[in-house]
This record gives structure tokens, C-alpha cells and sequence, in this order.
């Protein structure tokens, strides 16, 4: 109910505040059988992970994920995978200036308003670092997936000003990723500039990712509340950050007739496939078989370095300057987190379509 | 699991095919003790339903609801109150011609890859036929939600190139409905005009529609997964025809500086709101007691009158044109829906709220 | 949240009241492409319907059934299976007598105290009538449960005084049901004599219902919450009058020994089997390919013709007399719903098992 | 869907296996504000720990419980608190002896025959060592409820042929707890000669656990499905070695009648009670305001000194000598796990009924 748990059958019940002890979570309904290889896991941690350039938080977070339960000679058993990630950057620090006064576009406000009280330290439970959680738990799906070739590719099409012009179906998203995360060199070239700009001058950056899932079959989703790009777009919406979500044509349908948004079927071999893919992969909330694409917006991160006008908890207008070592971009860093969080979606629909038919 | 029951505490079933014998639903978890007006729910009903003027489908549906339980004496009693309507526009009509063959950008093939079967009457299950019923409940939520002064107004912002210029602010969205439900009477006529060429081409136009939710108190929505925007975001992509849902600042936040996305909090009276609203009432998840605003892509309706290709089920290359009444837009009329779910969401919310604090 | 949904996968959602319109439900996740035989659901519900012999109450209702969706050409589509049981008894009486006086061991008190108001007719949502809705969902479950060869049967071992002696092994539980539902004529025939007993004399009596479950296969359960049998006792203390359950040796492991209780494996054929069944089936909560068997203790109807002393609404003492036609034994009526809850139960677990291993 | 959580707002979920690094669990939907006392959750697990005394297994495990997340100077935040008990008697020993041999009346066939592979390690997740999870959580439940003076008690009041004949209102339940935890001296001394007994011959005992619960306002539970005897026979069903649950009158109602069986209603004071209380303080699945009184039926435990034919993985007859330091009667160490389930029933429906009015 208070919504710490992601999924049906493949889920995930995450736990921990930025500067508790650890943060962790338990893998629910991952098949018995499973082989796991966890150093795959823990390379997508360090994909997320602070501190791994010079345009990221130099928080130093090694972010080392811990397996408790549910894995016995190597493969999963069935029962809960359970893992934990221990806060080590918990610098005793002084919080007196974000105790009692609200950081704009921050959830602080809000927690205040819902529970009476609230962890402050780093944010808490508001935190970003939770994500990490969600990593750690989607690099299980991944390799749950790999086993259907499934795969799941995101990067980064847009920061700012810097947008990719090319068509998804030019780039080369074999390579290896730059530390942007933009496929294409020069257009990371640009997005680096900008986001050293926002650095220096204490502001931040938005941006936007695209996602693209491969050799989904056909019959993913359930037709009317659970469809499969709703699920997506609520798994998405809620990492921290996310301001919009569209698949395929997205909101470029708005202006669009429909002999031109319309996919027409055809045949390549013995496959039945459509000429275009306005749908992104996903028609009546099933998926067709064609790639599921999709686009996340991320507003600009709200710790900014300037300072802001805001109110405390007494009610009266004060200002504030965030301190401390913050992004100024995260989109770079959010695209295993978009990826992970595709995953869990993935292998959830994977497992809810085996109850399809007699 | 098979995603026809929507809410967590005020939940709502749905069942019914296009073409079946009726449709309905289930709400489970309205509280006891609310006096219902039936006339107001099936207004609602009469706002969404076909054939209400010449730019809409002339299928003749009139869509009355009847309510089966759970109210007694005018009140609500707690136990589910269940509702059902009838189909009536059941013409007994040739259907061979899409039994076998794939219409583009429907459900069609998809659902075949799903379960091996289908009711292809009308498109069975996949017909938004099946949105009747969330604007029933809704419309029960509505009248909860009405209780706390919560109010919840969509209109037309975009179809295709007429599009809204006038911010929110400057509109009157208290004036009653046009046909196009555009606030704005001069966009609305090109609108209209838009429609009218596409109906007379037989081709079909895509949309954008604006809601906002006023009076929802700060602290509803859960932190983590169940931020209440990814639920609000869920429950529009779940709509038929959407493509893409942002809230607030949406994807224009991707070219902006937290500088200017950050909203400020000063005070209004004893009030403390922000400046700005890019953040659109929610902030890591949970309502700050300004306006919800968010906006929803649709594509053009897949229905079209155009020759098509296609391919049929035994994998043959053919062709398809698609015969009867259908909307050339189906924006206007998804208004209703919009409102619906987004009553749904936040009569929920407001239920899981009530266990946040000892 | 309120408790009108049972199961997971194979979920029964239900609505209704004693005197209103209708009572139905929602079946989703029954897989697509089960041959629905519709006249063996209406059967099933002929067993449970009142007015079926002189020893049960003379309510004549006719408990017809109607299926309104998600089957189509005969077969199961994989969307909602709705369905729905007119309300023809609703002689418009006075119930002032039950308005405001609470009957014994009836729920109007508790009611009362929950919601404020009530449905008092014929006790409202809290009658019994509403497990015709679950034998009628149970008759669907049989039906997917036959593809698997898996048979339950009940049957009534002990009301009152009157009792089964012999072990399950001998009686012959393929022999046509008498009206009792006893396999043994000879003690059904005690039981008779029973119930006419106490219906002459205005009062009721309780009983036993024994239940076995064929040919399940080893692998259904959850481990720990979801045990076979936890949700086998929650499915039959929800029916209405169960004031006990015991699987297996049940309450008389209490004295037992663990070189008594334990049930040796041994081989039988290519089969591994257990010596015994103390066990009654299931082994840390997952079936192991043995008979489940369970049984369930009704207490006497609390519908009695005789003056009870009681307190009305105002919380003044008072005194009662329930005028009416009651049944003065449920018990034999019972049976099809306890043969339903386990269908119920065991289609669910077959559905959740599918998720196990990769 | 796994089956590793249980309850709906007031949720708990666990994970861990007998032998594994740890066993814990996050308990999500705890309202923020609750003055948490680690020190008295630390005290119940002592209450079910082994080796606190000579006629428990002598493994020596001190079960210290470490919270991680949730809980900001001595309160709940409403955020999700975990936490974790680590597995210090892990000695390396030889599980040849079980590995490929399955158990009598243990989960080891069950779990091969559902998962294909299983950690055989002390019974991996099947062993019971999983319940001091629960007891953790109860007792934070246990706080949570004692705001509105909701009291849990539970004892022994039978292990084989020792049994209570007193009443339970001549019971004094306030005297410290003994180590059998049976309220009467006389029986309880009667109680450990025969735990001696089995004991030293190798064999081991079953036995009955009452439990009350006192001040439970009238209107918890819900009518249909989660009748709250129904959540609470599922929650002791789930308890590993239980057989049989009954609430008030139990199975004792099939023999009764029901002008014998009724509650009347009278008045006390101000409040409405009932004379008798065979409903065991549910009536129609719902509370009534009188004390909650329910039964459990636990088997002798399955692991005996005696040698004992069975089966291998390999379907081969052969026989087992279970070799260890096992409880040879676990009724008295199961009072507290009784208790936890109970207060995470009645927090949980507490939480739930939060919903029911406007």
C-alpha cells in the first residue's frame, strides 16, 4: 500500500534512507533455476554509481551489493532473493541548514506534510540513492531475460540544448558507452560542454533518454489497466526526477493522421512485422513483436548551488543555499536505473503471460 | 493480474466486450456513508458516449447505466456496488471481413499472438467501448472526491495543427462545454474544422488534452513506486489511443536549468504554495497542494476509411478497408475518461492516505 | 481492501445483497481456450439452491445463471467471465422487526458498529445467499481443474449427534449424493431424523464437512505465507457458519507422537508415495501428490424460530423471534461451496505454480 | 505471488534460509509517528529463541535483531523498516546424510518436487527458523496496537495428554509465563514430564495453543473473503507444524444447537456485550467488541531420533536417521510466533478499517 514494492510476480520490495545504515531490497518471484552471475550485477551498480567521473557528484559511493538469501550453488532457489547495500559516505555532517528549511522543487515539503516527520539526513527516503536498489534488482531480470535474448538498451538523446538528430536506426549502440552515454561522439562532446557549463556556474540540466527493448516476443501485456506501455510509463514516472514519458510516436501523434500513423503489416519471411513502428511495440497494450521504444524526460536536479528563496517549517519565507557535492546532470548516471526499471517491467509481463492460456 | 481491476482501496473490476451482452464493473472500497446522485453519474456517461453530435461516430449507443448493489437509501453501504451497461447497438452484421485480417495499429494481432483466440466482434475487448464503465466509476469517485472540495477539469488543448496558445491561467474553465470541449472558442472551431476534413477524407487526427485537479491537500501519494504521478501517468497511458503523458514542466523540463524549473516556496496567507508550478502539485511523488496539471498525447484513431495493407492470419499479404461509423477524433469525448481515471487515482490516494500516520 | 476478491491469478471478485437487484461476479485470469460447459455450472448451482427438499429452507429461488462476457464461440477468451443471479425472492415484507433489533449471532450488531448503516433485508450482503456467486465461479474452476484429471468431492460427515465412523478409505464416494450429502445411507438417514427434529422445533443444529482433493499433483503451494493449506483454511472459514478447520490429522496430532504422525515415503509403481497421510496432502505447506483432505465445523444456523433476549439499536434490551423460512441445517447445502472454495484455491495454486522454475 | 509477504497496508515480507548469512524482513506500512521500544521486540524473539531451556534443541542461537532503515530519533517514519537477524550457528557440518534423502513428513520431497533443486542445509527456507522474522514483526505490530490498549496473549493448553480442563476465565494470565507456557502449574509440570519423555526416547509431541485477545473494537474485518477469523486461521495455518485452527465454539459447534450456540445480546453499562461468547468474538467476520478467543492444533514436530523409512532423490526405498539438536515438542517456543501472527492480523484489518466510512 505504501508503495515500496514494484511488480506481481517478478517483484521487487525496496527498503532504506540515504544516510540509514544501508539500503537494500527483496527479489520476490524470480523462477528457481536461475543462474546468477553477480559480478554482472555489480558492473551495473558501478554504471549508476557517484564518483565515477569528473562531471558526476564526487560523492565516493562504492555501492558493493550483498546477496543474503535465496541463491544456493550458484542458481536461484525460488524463495527471496535478498541483497543490501551498505551507506558508507555517512559524513557526521552538519544538517541544521536543511533540518528546518524546505530546498525548493526538493520532496522535503511534502514529507513534512504527509508523515509529521521526517529523516532529513541527504534526503532520506526521497533520496536518489535509492535507485541504486533498483539496479541491483534489474540486473536479476536482465539475466532472467537473457535467457528469452531479450535485451534492453538505453542512452541518452537529449541535455539541454545538445539533442541527437539521428534516427534511432543509425546509431551504433554496440559500442561501448562514453561516459555521457550518448551514442553518438560528437553530440556527448556537446552535452559534456554544457553540463561542465552547469557545473561551474552552480546550475543543473535536464534531459531526456531513450530506451529500446529487443526480441520481446508477441503477447506481453494485459489489455486494459496493465498495459504494457503503462506499466513502462509508471515504472519510469517514478524514478526521481522523471517529468514525462512517450512510447513510439509519443507525443508527435498529436499532429498526426491516421493513414500516416497507422503501422501496416508485413512479411519478412515467415514473420509477420509493420513497415513502420509508430506503435514503439506495443498496439492495444500487447506487444506486436517490433522493438519496444520509448523516451523519458528528466528535470533539471532541484540541489542547485545558487541561492533560492523558500520557507521553513514555521511558515516563514527565509533562503536557502545547497551545499554540498551534487550532479549537475543525472541523466548520464540514469540510464542503467531506466534500463533496470524496463527490466523488472520485462520479466514481470514474462511471467504474469504464462496464465494466458489453458 | 490480468489488469482488468484498477485502485488499491477504491478499486474498480471491469469485464464486457464490444459486442456482448453488456459491460460493467465492480467499485470495491467506496466508503460507506455517501449519498449518491445516479443522475450526475450518468451525465458523465452521456458526456463520453457515442453519437452525440456530427463529428463523433453515429453509432447509437445510449449507455444507461444500472447500479446493482451496494447502495441503499440513497447511500452508499460499503459493500461493492456493482453496475452494468447494456449493449445495445448489437447490429447482427458481417464481420468476415475482419475476423481473418489484421487492422492496422488495432489490437488485433496482438491479441492473437496473446490467446490463440479472440472475440473479434467490434474488437472485443480492446473497444474503447470498455472506457464507459471507467467513466461510470469515476464518476462515483467524483462525487467522493467532492466531499474534501476536490475538482477535476480536462479540456481539448491540441488536435492536430490547432492548438491552445492561451496559458492555463487565462483560460475560462468554467464556461459550459463546446462539442470540442476547447476552452478557447476559436480554437475550438479549428478544430472542429480539422475534424470535419478528416471525417469528410476519410482519415483521422490525433490530440493533446490538459487536466487539472484543483483543492488535492499536500501529502497524497506514496514516496517510492507509487509516486502519484506514475500513478496518474499509469492510469492515462492505460486510456486507449495514448501515446505519451507529462506532468508539469513535462519534456520541456529536458531544455531547462534547475535555476528556472525550481519552484519557490513563499507564503499566500497562512499557506505556504510555490511561485512557479513547473513541478505541477507533485514533488518526489506526493501532492504539495498546488494544481496537478499534466497533458496526454493521442494518436489518431486506427480506425480509418483509407485502404490499408495488411496481412492476414495465416500470414498472407492483403488488403483492408475499414468499414462503418467511426470518430475521425476521438479527443473530444476521451475528455470524460481523462477525468475519470484521474478521479479514480486520486479517490484512491486519499484512502491509502488515511493510513500514513499512528 | 474489503475483502470481495479471492485469489491471485484465478481471481473471484463478487457482489450483491440478500434483497437487491442481483447478486454476480467477476472471474479474471481464467485462461483463454477452456470449453466452458455451461450447464454443468448450473448444476452445481442447483445443488447449493434453497427449496431443494423439506429438510432445507422453502425459499423457492431458481438461482439461474447468466454469463455476460468473456466467453465467446464456447470458448474462454482470457478476459473477464462476468456473470450474474437475479434476485427473484424479494417479497416485499416488513422487516421492521429486524431494522433496529440485532438477531443473535447474526452480523447486524457488527455490521451496525463498521459502517453506520446496513442493508438489513434478509441480512444484506452479509446473507449466505452470496456463496451461489462462489459455487458458480467454483463450477468454472472445476472445469479448468478437469484438464488436469484433479476431482474434489465433500460430503457431510457428522451433524449433531450423528456421525461417520468409517475411515474415508471405505465409503464409496462415487455413489449418487443423497439428500443429506452423506455417503452412508444408514447415518444419513440419522441425520434426517436430526434435522427434522430441530426444524420442528424451531431450532438448528451444526456439523462436519469432510472434503478430498484427487490427484493433485506435488508442487502446489507457497512456502511460507501461501502455504496450500493456509489458503484451503482462509477459502472455508470465509464461508459463512465455519467455525473451524483441520487438515490431515487436524486436531488429533495434538496427541500425537512423531513416530505415530510421521508418514513414511515408500515407492509405489514408479510413484513415491507416503505410508500414511497424516499429512493430509500437503508437507510444508506445498502438496506432495497425496489426497488433500480437510475438514470444517459449522455451528448451528443462528436463524432459530424460538425467543431470543437481544439489544437493539437504540441499546435497549429487548427480545426476538425470527419469523421466516430458515434452513434448520446448512450443512448439506454447504457441500458445493466447499467444493467451490476449493476449486477456487487450487486453479489459483496451479496458475501460481506456473511461475516456479525458468 | 511467491508468498513471502502477508498482510495488505500493515505488510510484512520476508526472505532467508535456515543456514544462509541472514534471515530479516521489511515491514511496509507501519504509520509514521510510533515510539518504537527495541528493547521489547528484542525480548520476544528471547521468548522463541532455542536453547532457553533444557527441553528446547540446544542449538545456541541469540537471534539479535538489527534494524536498518525506517525509524529517525526513536520513530517511525512511514517509510519501510527493515531489518535483519544474522545466522551465527552456521557450523559446517555434513548434510550428506539429508541431501539426497527426503525427510518423513518434511517440506525436502515438496520442495524437489516444486523446484527441481533446494538449499538442504537445515531445512533451507522450510525450516522454522524463517518464524523469528515474524516475531520481529509482531512485535512492532504489538506497539502499534497497544496505542489503543489491543492485548495479545497466547499459552499452552495442551501437549499430548496433558491438558487444560480449567476455563479460561479461571486462568491467571497476568503470572509470568513458565517455561512451558501453560498457565497452570499442576498441568504445566504434567506437560514437562511427558516433553522429558519424549525427549529421551527419541520421539517428540504435538500439542494446542489458545490465544485471546482483548480490547479489539467492534468492526474489524471485512464481510465476504477476509472475514478477520478467516485472516486469522490463515495467518496460524501458516505457522510451520500447525494442523487445525477453530475460533470460539470450533469444531465443539457441530454438536450443538442453536438455541444452545446463539450470543444473546445484553447490556453492561453503556456498551452492548454478548452472555455467551461461542462466536469467539467474530460475528459475520467481523468483531464485535467481546474477546477474540482461538485454538491451534500443532503435529508433533517431524524430526525424531528414531530410524524411519523413506525414499531417496533418486527414487530408491532406503531409511533415515535424523541426527541433531531438535525441539522434541516446539508447542511452547511456538507462543510467541502464535501472538505475532495475531497482532499483524489485527494491524493490519486496524489499518484496513481506516477505509470503511467517508
Amino acid at each position: 500500500m505504501a508503495g515500496n514494492t514494484f511488480g506481481k510476480i517478478f517483484q521487487l520490495s525496496t527498503y532504506g534512507e540515504s544516510h540509514g545504515t544501508a539500503i537494500g531490497g527483496i527479489i520476490d518471484g524470480c523462477p528457481a533455476g536461475l543462474n546468477l552471475d553477480l559480478e554482472k550485477i555489480q558492473k551495473e551498480l558501478d554504471r549508476r554509481r557517484p564518483g565515477q567521473s569528473d562531471i558526476t557528484t564526487q560523492r565516493s559511493e562504492s555501492d558493493t551489493v550483498t546477496f543474503l538469501s535465496g541463491i544456493f550453488e550458484g542458481k536461484t532457489t525460488g524463495t527471496p532473493i535478498a541483497f543490501q547495500i551498505p551507506n558508507k559516505d555517512q559524513i557526521s555532517k552538519d544538517y541544521s541548514a536543511i533540518k528546518d528549511v524546505y530546498r525548493p522543487s526538493h520532496a522535503d515539503f511534502a514529507y513534512d506534510a504527509k508523515y509529521g516527520h521526517r529523516d532529513y539526513r541527504g534526503g532520506g527516503r526521497s533520496s536518489a540513492r535509492e535507485t541504486a536498489v533498483r539496479v541491483a534488482a534489474g540486473a536479476v531480470a536482465k539475466q532472467f531475460l537473457a535467457l528469452s535474448e531479450i535485451k534492453i538498451k538505453a542512452f541518452v538523446s537529449c541535455i539541454a540544448e545538445a539533442e541527437l538528430s539521428e534516427g534511432i536506426e543509425n546509431l551504433d549502440l554496440s559500442a561501448p558507452e562514453n561516459e555521457i552515454r550518448c551514442p553518438d561522439p560528437i553530440v556527448a562532446s556537446q552535452m559534456r560542454k554544457l553540463i561542465e557549463e552547469a557545473r561551474d556556474s552552480g546550475d543543473s540540466l535536464g534531459g531526456i533518454i531513450t530506451c529500446i527493448i529487443e526480441n520481446v516476443p508477441a503477447g506481453l501485456g494485459e489489455p486494459v489497466f496493465d498495459k504494457l506501455h503503462a506499466n513502462l510509463g509508471k515504472a519510469m514516472l517514478s524514478i526521481n526526477a522523471v517529468k514525462g514519458f512517450e512510447i513510439g510516436s509519443g507525443f508527435a501523434a498529436a499532429k498526426m493522421r491516421g493513414s500516416e500513423h497507422n503501422d501496416s503489416f508485413v512479411k519478412s519471411g515467415s514473420k509477420t512485422i509493420t513497415k513502420t513502428n509508430y506503435s514503439g511495440g506495443v498496439q492495444g497494450g500487447i506487444s506486436n513483436g517490433m522493438n519496444i521504444v520509448f523516451r523519458i524526460a528528466f528535470k533539471p536536479v532541484a540541489s542547485i548551488g545558487k541561492s533560492q528563496d523558500t520557507v521553513n517549517n514555521k511558515g516563514e519565507e527565509t533562503n536557502i543555499k545547497i551545499e554540498g557535492r551534487h550532479d549537475p546532470c543525472v541523466v548520464p548516471r540514469a540510464v542503467p536505473i531506466v534500463e533496470a526499471m524496463a527490466a523488472l517491467v520485462i520479466a514481470d509481463h514474462s511471467l504474469i503471460n504464462r496464465s494466458t492460456k489453458v
